[in-house]
């Protein structure tokens, strides 16, 4: 098991277009088992990401997916600063079913 | 929908029997969705927690089940810190099955 947990900030106003763009590519990525995008209260222009894969091979290869690809193209300009940012090891939990 | 991302610190190798204690208090949550725990190749003592919950009023609910209680009493002693720790609002994602 793979996990990534992440800030990434948008531009003033852009979050929630980032957001759409974002919820666009995560579909269909093969090995990826969950994949949450939450906003940030104290943080109006903030994105919250956590995702866990099968193996940190099938993440490595879901930045080659044609929406990926595209969905990185598109989000790029609207994205003012990454992080922090953290490789996980997945060890325990439950996930039953879709988180939105 | 509510959700939390936190960063808990486990005392010098205590951090796996910490792991255990979360794992069965999490079990049977009334609307908790997603609970994953997993580690921190940087950190071996560092322990990571994304929750995603239908209200924040299960979240505070659950804090007052019996096997929760329980995790939290056996849990307290072995952890030296807690953070960053942010509150969030899961706004998009999937989550298809069983975390670990």
């Amino acid at each position: 098991m793979y996990g990534l947990i992440g800030k990434m900030t948008a531009h003033p106003g852009k979050r929630d277009e980032l957001i759409a763009i974002l919820s666009e590519g995560i579909r269909d990525m093969p090995g990826c088992q969950i994949y949450i995008v939450a906003t940030d209260p104290s943080d109006p222009d903030a994105i919250w990401i956590t995702e866990v894969w099968q193996t940190k091979e099938h993440h490595q290869a879901s930045l080659q997916l044609p929406a990926v690809r595209d969905a990185i193209t598109r989000g790029r300009p609207l994205i003012a600063g990454m992080g922090p940012y953290t490789e996980t090891i997945p060890v325990a939990g439950h996930g039953v079913r879709r988180a939105g």
